[in-house]
Protein backbone atom coordinates (compact mmCIF):
# COMPACT_ATOMS: atom_id res chain seq x y z
CA UNK A 1 0.00 0.00 0.00
CA UNK A 2 0.95 3.67 -0.99
CA UNK A 3 -0.07 6.55 1.08
CA UNK A 4 -0.25 10.45 0.75
CA UNK A 5 -1.55 12.92 2.93
CA UNK A 6 -1.59 16.87 2.56
CA UNK A 7 0.74 16.79 -0.75
CA UNK A 8 3.81 13.96 0.72
CA UNK A 9 4.21 10.37 0.57
CA UNK A 10 4.02 8.82 4.36
CA UNK A 11 4.10 4.99 5.60
CA UNK A 12 0.73 3.39 5.76
CA UNK A 13 1.04 2.58 9.23
CA UNK A 14 2.52 5.83 10.53
CA UNK A 15 -0.42 6.93 12.82
CA UNK A 16 -2.32 10.21 11.21
CA UNK A 17 -5.62 10.93 13.34
CA UNK A 18 -5.44 11.83 16.89
CA UNK A 19 -7.75 11.68 20.12
CA UNK A 20 -9.13 15.14 19.91
CA UNK A 21 -10.21 14.51 16.42
CA UNK A 22 -13.65 13.76 15.36
CA UNK A 23 -12.72 11.81 12.24
CA UNK A 24 -11.07 9.32 14.93
CA UNK A 25 -13.16 9.20 17.42
CA UNK A 26 -16.57 10.49 16.13
CA UNK A 27 -15.97 8.66 12.54
CA UNK A 28 -16.55 12.16 10.62
CA UNK A 29 -15.27 11.08 7.53
CA UNK A 30 -16.03 10.88 4.03
CA UNK A 31 -14.22 8.81 1.04
CA UNK A 32 -14.29 7.49 -2.28
CA UNK A 33 -12.54 4.40 -3.78
CA UNK A 34 -11.64 4.90 -7.66
CA UNK A 35 -10.30 2.08 -10.20
CA UNK A 36 -6.98 2.61 -11.55
CA UNK A 37 -5.63 0.53 -14.48
CA UNK A 38 -1.93 1.37 -14.79
CA UNK A 39 -2.73 4.03 -13.01
CA UNK A 40 -4.96 5.64 -15.13
CA UNK A 41 -8.25 6.52 -12.86
CA UNK A 42 -11.39 5.30 -13.96
CA UNK A 43 -14.67 7.79 -13.78
CA UNK A 44 -11.91 10.24 -11.61
CA UNK A 45 -14.22 13.46 -12.03
CA UNK A 46 -17.54 11.94 -10.90
CA UNK A 47 -16.22 9.96 -8.14
CA UNK A 48 -14.35 13.07 -7.12
CA UNK A 49 -17.88 15.26 -7.81
CA UNK A 50 -19.78 13.09 -5.92
CA UNK A 51 -17.20 13.20 -2.63
CA UNK A 52 -17.39 17.10 -2.43
CA UNK A 53 -20.99 16.64 -2.59
CA UNK A 54 -20.68 14.03 0.63
CA UNK A 55 -18.40 16.60 2.18
CA UNK A 56 -20.62 19.41 2.26
CA UNK A 57 -23.46 16.95 3.43
CA UNK A 58 -21.33 16.46 6.77
CA UNK A 59 -20.40 20.01 7.07
CA UNK A 60 -16.52 18.62 6.19
CA UNK A 61 -14.41 21.38 5.03
CA UNK A 62 -13.81 20.53 1.94
CA UNK A 63 -9.60 19.64 1.22
CA UNK A 64 -6.56 21.95 1.37
CA UNK A 65 -4.98 20.08 -1.66
CA UNK A 66 -6.02 19.31 -4.81
CA UNK A 67 -7.83 15.95 -5.39
CA UNK A 68 -7.96 16.02 -8.63
CA UNK A 69 -3.94 16.16 -8.86
CA UNK A 70 -3.45 14.22 -5.62
CA UNK A 71 -5.20 11.22 -6.66
CA UNK A 72 -3.03 10.89 -10.11
CA UNK A 73 -0.28 11.58 -8.36
CA UNK A 74 -1.05 8.57 -6.11
CA UNK A 75 -1.98 6.34 -8.89
CA UNK A 76 0.95 6.91 -10.76
CA UNK A 77 2.58 4.71 -8.37
CA UNK A 78 0.44 1.67 -9.51
CA UNK A 79 1.35 2.16 -13.57
CA UNK A 80 3.06 -0.87 -13.75
CA UNK A 81 -0.26 -2.75 -12.08
CA UNK A 82 -2.86 -4.05 -14.13
CA UNK A 83 -5.74 -3.07 -11.69
CA UNK A 84 -5.16 -1.09 -8.58
CA UNK A 85 -7.84 0.74 -6.05
CA UNK A 86 -6.91 4.30 -5.17
CA UNK A 87 -8.88 5.36 -2.43
CA UNK A 88 -9.74 9.43 -1.27
CA UNK A 89 -10.48 9.79 2.85
CA UNK A 90 -11.10 13.09 3.92
CA UNK A 91 -11.49 13.13 7.47
CA UNK A 92 -12.84 16.18 10.40
CA UNK A 93 -10.56 17.35 12.18
CA UNK A 94 -9.84 19.96 15.25
CA UNK A 95 -8.09 22.19 12.52
CA UNK A 96 -10.27 22.02 9.07
CA UNK A 97 -10.05 18.42 7.26
CA UNK A 98 -7.24 16.13 6.51
CA UNK A 99 -7.02 14.06 3.04
CA UNK A 100 -5.37 10.92 2.72
CA UNK A 101 -4.97 8.93 -0.53
CA UNK A 102 -3.94 5.52 -0.56
CA UNK A 103 -3.06 2.75 -3.34
CA UNK A 104 -3.01 -0.58 -3.44
CA UNK A 105 -2.93 -3.26 -6.64
CA UNK A 106 -6.08 -5.36 -7.18
CA UNK A 107 -5.45 -9.09 -8.47
CA UNK A 108 -8.86 -10.26 -8.67
CA UNK A 109 -10.85 -7.31 -10.17
CA UNK A 110 -11.65 -7.31 -13.65
CA UNK A 111 -8.93 -5.91 -16.59
CA UNK A 112 -9.67 -2.71 -18.40
CA UNK A 113 -12.05 -4.10 -21.23
CA UNK A 114 -12.68 -7.77 -20.34
CA UNK A 115 -15.86 -8.80 -18.10
CA UNK A 116 -15.65 -9.92 -14.88
CA UNK A 117 -13.51 -13.37 -14.54
CA UNK A 118 -15.67 -14.82 -12.29
CA UNK A 119 -19.50 -14.62 -10.97
CA UNK A 120 -20.60 -13.27 -7.35
CA UNK A 121 -21.75 -15.75 -4.61
CA UNK A 122 -24.30 -13.38 -2.43
CA UNK A 123 -25.74 -13.96 0.80
CA UNK A 124 -28.84 -11.92 2.49
CA UNK A 125 -28.29 -10.59 5.59
CA UNK A 126 -30.38 -9.93 8.21
CA UNK A 127 -30.19 -6.47 8.22
CA UNK A 128 -31.74 -3.62 6.56
CA UNK A 129 -30.64 0.12 5.02
CA UNK A 130 -32.75 2.76 6.20
CA UNK A 131 -33.30 5.76 3.72
CA UNK A 132 -34.10 8.02 7.49
CA UNK A 133 -30.50 8.13 8.20
CA UNK A 134 -28.21 11.78 7.90
CA UNK A 135 -25.71 10.05 5.31
CA UNK A 136 -27.71 7.35 3.81
CA UNK A 137 -26.45 7.40 0.29
CA UNK A 138 -23.21 8.75 1.16
CA UNK A 139 -19.81 6.76 1.40
CA UNK A 140 -19.03 7.82 5.15
CA UNK A 141 -16.15 6.53 7.00
CA UNK A 142 -19.05 5.98 10.08
CA UNK A 143 -18.50 2.24 7.69
CA UNK A 144 -18.98 -0.31 10.21
CA UNK A 145 -22.02 -1.24 9.65
CA UNK A 146 -21.00 -2.07 5.97
CA UNK A 147 -17.77 -3.92 7.23
CA UNK A 148 -19.94 -6.14 9.43
CA UNK A 149 -22.33 -7.30 6.87
CA UNK A 150 -19.19 -7.36 4.35
CA UNK A 151 -17.39 -9.91 6.96
CA UNK A 152 -20.55 -11.38 7.81
CA UNK A 153 -21.13 -12.40 4.17
CA UNK A 154 -17.69 -13.90 4.14
CA UNK A 155 -18.17 -15.98 6.80
CA UNK A 156 -21.14 -17.55 5.12
CA UNK A 157 -18.97 -17.98 2.23
CA UNK A 158 -20.21 -15.45 -0.28
CA UNK A 159 -18.29 -12.27 -1.90
CA UNK A 160 -20.62 -9.98 -0.81
CA UNK A 161 -23.91 -9.45 1.46
CA UNK A 162 -27.15 -7.93 0.46
CA UNK A 163 -29.11 -5.56 2.59
CA UNK A 164 -32.72 -5.08 2.75
CA UNK A 165 -34.54 -2.08 2.55
CA UNK A 166 -36.43 -0.14 4.39
CA UNK A 167 -39.48 -1.59 3.96
CA UNK A 168 -38.45 -5.53 2.77
CA UNK A 169 -36.70 -6.70 -0.26
CA UNK A 170 -33.41 -6.27 -0.73
CA UNK A 171 -32.09 -2.70 -2.27
CA UNK A 172 -27.81 -3.03 -2.38
CA UNK A 173 -25.12 -5.02 -1.22
CA UNK A 174 -22.79 -3.81 1.42
CA UNK A 175 -20.10 -2.79 -0.63
CA UNK A 176 -21.54 -2.67 -4.49
CA UNK A 177 -24.51 -1.94 -6.02
CA UNK A 178 -27.33 -4.12 -6.94
CA UNK A 179 -28.61 -4.63 -10.60
CA UNK A 180 -31.29 -7.15 -11.34
CA UNK A 181 -33.76 -7.49 -14.43
CA UNK A 182 -37.52 -6.97 -14.34
CA UNK A 183 -39.26 -8.57 -17.63
CA UNK A 184 -36.28 -8.39 -19.65
CA UNK A 185 -34.76 -5.21 -18.83
CA UNK A 186 -32.32 -3.94 -16.35
CA UNK A 187 -33.37 -2.37 -12.95
CA UNK A 188 -32.22 -1.20 -9.88
CA UNK A 189 -33.26 0.34 -6.57
CA UNK A 190 -33.96 4.14 -6.70
CA UNK A 191 -31.96 6.05 -4.35
CA UNK A 192 -35.43 6.82 -2.44
CA UNK A 193 -34.37 3.69 -0.65
CA UNK A 194 -31.15 5.35 0.77
CA UNK A 195 -28.92 3.17 -1.30
CA UNK A 196 -25.38 4.47 -2.67
CA UNK A 197 -25.74 6.48 -6.02
CA UNK A 198 -23.28 4.62 -7.50
CA UNK A 199 -20.66 6.01 -10.59
CA UNK A 200 -20.29 2.84 -12.00
CA UNK A 201 -24.35 2.55 -11.94
CA UNK A 202 -24.78 5.30 -13.60
CA UNK A 203 -21.81 4.19 -16.62
CA UNK A 204 -24.20 1.36 -16.57
CA UNK A 205 -27.36 3.84 -17.39
CA UNK A 206 -25.09 5.40 -19.74
CA UNK A 207 -23.61 2.74 -22.28
CA UNK A 208 -26.85 0.20 -21.76
CA UNK A 209 -29.06 2.49 -23.78
CA UNK A 210 -29.68 0.10 -26.35
CA UNK A 211 -30.70 -2.42 -23.99
CA UNK A 212 -33.96 -0.08 -23.20
CA UNK A 213 -32.13 1.75 -19.65
CA UNK A 214 -31.91 0.45 -15.94
CA UNK A 215 -35.57 0.54 -14.39
CA UNK A 216 -35.77 2.55 -10.59
CA UNK A 217 -37.76 0.05 -8.45
CA UNK A 218 -38.70 0.46 -4.74
CA UNK A 219 -36.85 -1.89 -2.56
CA UNK A 220 -39.42 -4.31 -2.26
CA UNK A 221 -39.44 -4.71 -5.59
CA UNK A 222 -36.14 -5.42 -6.53
CA UNK A 223 -36.12 -8.25 -3.32
CA UNK A 224 -39.29 -10.02 -5.51
CA UNK A 225 -37.26 -10.24 -8.49
CA UNK A 226 -33.79 -11.20 -6.69
CA UNK A 227 -35.68 -13.55 -4.46
CA UNK A 228 -36.52 -15.45 -7.45
CA UNK A 229 -33.77 -16.10 -8.79
CA UNK A 230 -34.13 -13.97 -11.66
CA UNK A 231 -30.69 -13.35 -11.83
CA UNK A 232 -28.88 -9.90 -11.11
CA UNK A 233 -25.40 -8.42 -10.80
CA UNK A 234 -22.88 -6.57 -8.36
CA UNK A 235 -21.96 -2.83 -9.87
CA UNK A 236 -18.74 -1.05 -8.40
CA UNK A 237 -15.70 0.70 -9.49
CA UNK A 238 -13.58 -2.30 -9.25
CA UNK A 239 -16.35 -5.00 -9.91
CA UNK A 240 -18.04 -3.10 -12.98
CA UNK A 241 -20.67 -5.48 -13.52
CA UNK A 242 -20.41 -8.96 -11.35
CA UNK A 243 -22.90 -11.51 -12.43
CA UNK A 244 -24.58 -13.28 -9.18
CA UNK A 245 -24.01 -16.67 -9.59
CA UNK A 246 -25.11 -17.88 -6.55
CA UNK A 247 -27.71 -16.71 -3.82
CA UNK A 248 -27.67 -18.47 0.23
CA UNK A 249 -25.41 -21.33 -1.51
CA UNK A 250 -28.36 -21.61 -4.14
CA UNK A 251 -26.88 -21.16 -7.98
CA UNK A 252 -28.87 -19.23 -10.68
CA UNK A 253 -29.19 -18.28 -14.34
CA UNK A 254 -27.20 -15.58 -15.13
CA UNK A 255 -29.90 -13.61 -17.61
CA UNK A 256 -28.74 -12.95 -20.93
CA UNK A 257 -28.96 -8.97 -20.88
CA UNK A 258 -26.85 -8.81 -17.79
CA UNK A 259 -24.29 -11.15 -19.76
CA UNK A 260 -24.98 -8.50 -22.70
CA UNK A 261 -24.48 -5.47 -20.29
CA UNK A 262 -21.60 -6.92 -18.94
CA UNK A 263 -19.80 -7.18 -22.26
CA UNK A 264 -21.31 -3.17 -23.30
CA UNK A 265 -19.78 -1.74 -20.28
CA UNK A 266 -16.38 -4.11 -20.54
CA UNK A 267 -16.28 -2.44 -24.35
CA UNK A 268 -16.18 0.91 -22.89
CA UNK A 269 -14.26 1.39 -19.73
CA UNK A 270 -11.41 2.76 -21.64
CA UNK A 271 -13.38 5.69 -22.70
CA UNK A 272 -14.20 6.55 -18.87
CA UNK A 273 -10.45 6.71 -17.95
CA UNK A 274 -9.00 9.75 -17.17
CA UNK A 275 -6.19 11.17 -18.92
CA UNK A 276 -2.91 9.40 -17.46
CA UNK B 1 -8.07 17.25 27.86
CA UNK B 2 -6.21 14.42 28.86
CA UNK B 3 -4.86 11.64 26.99
CA UNK B 4 -3.77 7.88 27.73
CA UNK B 5 -3.06 5.43 25.49
CA UNK B 6 -1.77 1.79 25.95
CA UNK B 7 -0.24 2.46 29.53
CA UNK B 8 0.98 5.82 28.82
CA UNK B 9 0.08 9.43 28.59
CA UNK B 10 -0.37 11.56 25.66
CA UNK B 11 -0.71 14.56 24.26
CA UNK B 12 -4.34 14.45 23.17
CA UNK B 13 -2.99 16.01 19.43
CA UNK B 14 -0.51 13.82 18.99
CA UNK B 15 -1.32 11.20 16.27
CA UNK B 16 -2.53 7.77 17.11
CA UNK B 17 -3.95 5.49 14.19
CA UNK B 18 -2.87 5.81 10.43
CA UNK B 19 -4.52 4.79 6.93
CA UNK B 20 -3.67 1.31 7.31
CA UNK B 21 -6.18 0.92 10.66
CA UNK B 22 -9.98 -0.02 10.18
CA UNK B 23 -10.24 2.13 13.29
CA UNK B 24 -9.74 4.99 11.20
CA UNK B 25 -10.85 4.44 7.74
CA UNK B 26 -14.06 2.42 7.92
CA UNK B 27 -15.13 3.62 11.97
CA UNK B 28 -14.48 -0.11 13.37
CA UNK B 29 -14.27 1.00 17.18
CA UNK B 30 -16.72 1.31 20.12
CA UNK B 31 -16.73 3.64 23.00
CA UNK B 32 -18.03 4.82 26.15
CA UNK B 33 -18.58 7.89 27.95
CA UNK B 34 -18.77 7.78 31.86
CA UNK B 35 -19.03 11.20 34.06
CA UNK B 36 -15.89 11.42 36.97
CA UNK B 37 -16.68 13.19 40.46
CA UNK B 38 -13.97 14.81 42.10
CA UNK B 39 -12.64 11.61 40.25
CA UNK B 40 -14.52 9.35 40.81
CA UNK B 41 -15.91 7.22 38.24
CA UNK B 42 -20.16 6.52 37.91
CA UNK B 43 -21.40 3.54 37.65
CA UNK B 44 -17.82 2.34 35.81
CA UNK B 45 -18.20 -1.56 36.19
CA UNK B 46 -22.16 -1.22 34.41
CA UNK B 47 -19.94 1.06 31.54
CA UNK B 48 -17.18 -1.38 30.96
CA UNK B 49 -19.58 -4.46 30.78
CA UNK B 50 -21.39 -2.62 27.92
CA UNK B 51 -18.16 -2.10 26.21
CA UNK B 52 -17.34 -5.08 26.23
CA UNK B 53 -20.18 -6.50 24.84
CA UNK B 54 -20.25 -4.06 21.90
CA UNK B 55 -16.64 -4.97 20.94
CA UNK B 56 -17.57 -8.57 21.09
CA UNK B 57 -20.40 -7.96 18.88
CA UNK B 58 -18.11 -6.34 16.46
CA UNK B 59 -15.45 -8.63 16.12
CA UNK B 60 -12.85 -6.64 17.33
CA UNK B 61 -10.46 -7.77 20.17
CA UNK B 62 -10.82 -6.82 24.06
CA UNK B 63 -8.22 -4.63 24.84
CA UNK B 64 -4.38 -5.41 25.82
CA UNK B 65 -5.07 -3.31 29.05
CA UNK B 66 -6.93 -3.22 31.97
CA UNK B 67 -9.65 -0.60 31.28
CA UNK B 68 -10.64 -0.81 35.29
CA UNK B 69 -7.31 0.36 35.56
CA UNK B 70 -6.82 2.52 32.78
CA UNK B 71 -10.00 4.63 33.62
CA UNK B 72 -9.10 5.27 37.40
CA UNK B 73 -5.58 6.57 35.92
CA UNK B 74 -6.96 8.97 34.07
CA UNK B 75 -10.46 9.83 36.12
CA UNK B 76 -7.75 10.42 39.32
CA UNK B 77 -6.53 13.63 36.84
CA UNK B 78 -9.50 15.28 37.45
CA UNK B 79 -9.86 15.03 41.36
CA UNK B 80 -10.09 18.93 41.29
CA UNK B 81 -12.59 18.82 39.16
CA UNK B 82 -16.31 18.90 40.43
CA UNK B 83 -17.61 16.82 37.14
CA UNK B 84 -15.55 15.38 34.71
CA UNK B 85 -15.86 13.17 31.56
CA UNK B 86 -14.36 10.44 30.53
CA UNK B 87 -14.28 8.53 27.54
CA UNK B 88 -12.69 5.67 26.69
CA UNK B 89 -12.39 4.31 23.10
CA UNK B 90 -11.22 0.90 21.34
CA UNK B 91 -10.63 1.06 18.13
CA UNK B 92 -9.60 -1.83 15.42
CA UNK B 93 -6.42 -1.72 13.79
CA UNK B 94 -4.02 -4.13 11.81
CA UNK B 95 -2.36 -4.98 14.72
CA UNK B 96 -5.37 -5.81 17.40
CA UNK B 97 -7.15 -2.82 19.23
CA UNK B 98 -6.11 0.39 20.55
CA UNK B 99 -7.58 1.70 23.39
CA UNK B 100 -7.67 5.30 23.93
CA UNK B 101 -8.85 6.83 27.14
CA UNK B 102 -9.73 10.61 27.45
CA UNK B 103 -10.40 12.99 30.31
CA UNK B 104 -12.04 16.31 30.12
CA UNK B 105 -14.01 18.98 32.66
CA UNK B 106 -18.20 19.07 32.34
CA UNK B 107 -18.91 22.39 33.96
CA UNK B 108 -22.32 22.42 33.31
CA UNK B 109 -23.16 18.93 34.17
CA UNK B 110 -25.10 18.54 37.63
CA UNK B 111 -23.18 18.05 40.43
CA UNK B 112 -22.61 14.69 42.36
CA UNK B 113 -26.16 14.31 43.98
CA UNK B 114 -27.86 17.65 42.72
CA UNK B 115 -30.76 17.56 39.82
CA UNK B 116 -29.62 19.12 36.37
CA UNK B 117 -29.97 22.62 37.17
CA UNK B 118 -31.71 23.34 33.79
CA UNK B 119 -34.15 22.23 31.37
CA UNK B 120 -32.92 21.08 27.92
CA UNK B 121 -34.42 22.23 24.66
CA UNK B 122 -35.17 19.75 21.84
CA UNK B 123 -35.57 19.76 18.61
CA UNK B 124 -37.80 16.65 17.05
CA UNK B 125 -34.80 15.97 13.82
CA UNK B 126 -35.98 14.64 10.10
CA UNK B 127 -34.07 11.45 10.34
CA UNK B 128 -35.02 7.61 12.16
CA UNK B 129 -33.01 4.53 14.04
CA UNK B 130 -33.33 1.75 12.67
CA UNK B 131 -33.04 -1.44 14.75
CA UNK B 132 -31.97 -3.27 11.34
CA UNK B 133 -28.90 -1.98 11.60
CA UNK B 134 -25.79 -4.47 13.02
CA UNK B 135 -24.94 -1.94 15.35
CA UNK B 136 -28.40 -1.07 16.86
CA UNK B 137 -28.44 0.01 20.16
CA UNK B 138 -24.15 -0.04 20.41
CA UNK B 139 -22.11 2.86 21.03
CA UNK B 140 -19.93 2.85 17.80
CA UNK B 141 -17.48 4.89 16.81
CA UNK B 142 -19.28 5.02 13.08
CA UNK B 143 -21.04 8.25 15.12
CA UNK B 144 -21.64 10.65 12.32
CA UNK B 145 -25.15 10.37 12.31
CA UNK B 146 -25.68 11.09 15.54
CA UNK B 147 -22.95 14.04 15.54
CA UNK B 148 -24.80 15.49 12.57
CA UNK B 149 -28.45 14.92 14.21
CA UNK B 150 -26.44 16.84 17.25
CA UNK B 151 -25.50 20.02 15.18
CA UNK B 152 -28.41 20.22 13.53
CA UNK B 153 -30.24 20.54 16.79
CA UNK B 154 -27.56 23.42 18.34
CA UNK B 155 -28.60 24.90 14.76
CA UNK B 156 -31.85 25.23 15.93
CA UNK B 157 -31.21 26.59 19.52
CA UNK B 158 -32.05 23.11 21.18
CA UNK B 159 -29.62 21.32 23.37
CA UNK B 160 -30.50 17.67 21.53
CA UNK B 161 -32.06 16.33 18.76
CA UNK B 162 -34.92 13.19 19.39
CA UNK B 163 -34.82 10.31 16.57
CA UNK B 164 -38.03 8.94 14.98
CA UNK B 165 -38.23 5.49 15.71
CA UNK B 166 -38.84 2.34 13.39
CA UNK B 167 -42.66 2.97 12.78
CA UNK B 168 -42.91 6.85 13.87
CA UNK B 169 -42.87 8.42 16.79
CA UNK B 170 -39.75 9.46 18.79
CA UNK B 171 -37.08 6.86 20.14
CA UNK B 172 -34.17 8.30 22.05
CA UNK B 173 -31.80 11.54 21.97
CA UNK B 174 -29.01 11.51 19.35
CA UNK B 175 -27.20 11.40 22.64
CA UNK B 176 -28.90 10.48 24.88
CA UNK B 177 -31.96 8.36 26.00
CA UNK B 178 -35.34 9.68 26.10
CA UNK B 179 -37.88 9.61 29.56
CA UNK B 180 -41.11 9.99 29.29
CA UNK B 181 -44.65 9.50 31.24
CA UNK B 182 -47.59 7.56 30.39
CA UNK B 183 -50.66 7.48 32.93
CA UNK B 184 -48.33 8.86 35.82
CA UNK B 185 -45.37 6.61 34.73
CA UNK B 186 -42.12 6.97 33.83
CA UNK B 187 -41.58 4.92 30.27
CA UNK B 188 -38.63 4.83 27.90
CA UNK B 189 -38.49 3.32 24.27
CA UNK B 190 -37.94 -0.39 24.14
CA UNK B 191 -34.64 -2.00 23.21
CA UNK B 192 -36.53 -3.43 20.18
CA UNK B 193 -36.75 -0.06 18.83
CA UNK B 194 -33.04 -0.05 18.14
CA UNK B 195 -31.92 2.19 21.47
CA UNK B 196 -28.37 2.45 23.36
CA UNK B 197 -29.86 0.11 26.61
CA UNK B 198 -28.50 3.24 28.76
CA UNK B 199 -26.34 2.59 32.14
CA UNK B 200 -28.20 5.72 33.68
CA UNK B 201 -31.25 4.74 32.90
CA UNK B 202 -30.65 1.07 33.89
CA UNK B 203 -30.06 2.93 37.22
CA UNK B 204 -33.41 5.13 36.85
CA UNK B 205 -35.09 1.72 36.44
CA UNK B 206 -33.49 0.73 39.70
CA UNK B 207 -33.41 3.48 42.32
CA UNK B 208 -37.52 4.56 40.91
CA UNK B 209 -39.48 1.17 41.62
CA UNK B 210 -41.10 3.84 44.64
CA UNK B 211 -42.46 5.75 41.48
CA UNK B 212 -44.09 2.46 39.58
CA UNK B 213 -41.26 1.23 37.68
CA UNK B 214 -40.14 2.28 33.94
CA UNK B 215 -42.96 1.09 31.26
CA UNK B 216 -41.08 0.06 27.81
CA UNK B 217 -43.19 1.40 24.95
CA UNK B 218 -42.46 1.36 21.43
CA UNK B 219 -41.43 4.38 20.03
CA UNK B 220 -45.05 4.81 18.44
CA UNK B 221 -45.98 5.03 21.78
CA UNK B 222 -43.47 7.14 23.10
CA UNK B 223 -44.09 9.26 19.87
CA UNK B 224 -47.61 9.80 20.99
CA UNK B 225 -46.24 10.93 24.72
CA UNK B 226 -44.00 13.42 23.67
CA UNK B 227 -46.11 14.76 20.94
CA UNK B 228 -49.01 16.11 22.87
CA UNK B 229 -46.73 17.74 25.21
CA UNK B 230 -46.76 15.43 28.22
CA UNK B 231 -43.59 15.81 29.07
CA UNK B 232 -40.65 14.03 29.45
CA UNK B 233 -36.39 14.01 30.17
CA UNK B 234 -33.35 13.25 28.29
CA UNK B 235 -31.40 10.19 30.52
CA UNK B 236 -27.18 9.99 29.96
CA UNK B 237 -24.24 9.75 32.31
CA UNK B 238 -23.50 13.55 32.17
CA UNK B 239 -27.10 14.42 32.20
CA UNK B 240 -28.44 12.30 34.98
CA UNK B 241 -32.23 13.30 34.34
CA UNK B 242 -32.44 16.62 32.51
CA UNK B 243 -36.27 17.46 32.39
CA UNK B 244 -36.96 18.34 28.77
CA UNK B 245 -38.22 22.15 28.66
CA UNK B 246 -39.16 22.88 25.28
CA UNK B 247 -39.89 20.80 22.63
CA UNK B 248 -38.88 22.75 18.80
CA UNK B 249 -39.33 25.92 20.62
CA UNK B 250 -42.26 25.62 21.97
CA UNK B 251 -42.28 25.34 26.17
CA UNK B 252 -44.22 22.34 28.19
CA UNK B 253 -45.18 21.43 31.45
CA UNK B 254 -42.58 18.85 33.34
CA UNK B 255 -44.78 16.38 35.21
CA UNK B 256 -44.41 15.85 38.49
CA UNK B 257 -42.91 12.27 38.55
CA UNK B 258 -40.09 13.13 36.12
CA UNK B 259 -39.34 15.78 39.15
CA UNK B 260 -39.60 13.29 41.51
CA UNK B 261 -37.47 11.02 39.15
CA UNK B 262 -34.83 13.29 39.16
CA UNK B 263 -34.62 13.83 43.16
CA UNK B 264 -34.39 10.09 43.53
CA UNK B 265 -31.18 9.67 41.41
CA UNK B 266 -29.71 12.56 42.29
CA UNK B 267 -29.67 11.71 45.89
CA UNK B 268 -28.74 7.67 45.32
CA UNK B 269 -26.06 9.18 42.79
CA UNK B 270 -22.91 8.63 45.45
CA UNK B 271 -24.23 4.86 45.59
CA UNK B 272 -23.03 4.18 41.96
CA UNK B 273 -19.37 6.16 41.77
CA UNK B 274 -16.75 3.41 42.00
CA UNK B 275 -13.97 3.24 44.98
CA UNK B 276 -11.27 5.82 43.63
Amino acid sequence: MIAWTEGRFIDPHSPLVGASDPGLMTGQGMFDTIAAYHGRLWALEAHLSRLSASLTAAHIPQPQVDLDEGARLVAAHLRNVPVGRIRITVLNTHEGSRTVITATPEPHAPALGAPHPTDARVAITPWARSPLMPFAGHKSTSYAHNIQALHWAYAQGADEGLWHGPNGGLCEGSVSNLLTVVDGQLATASAQCGVLPGVTLAVVREVCHELGGVRELSAVEVGEVVGVGQGGALVGTLRMIQPIGVVDGVPGEVPGVIRRAQELVAAAMPDFLADA
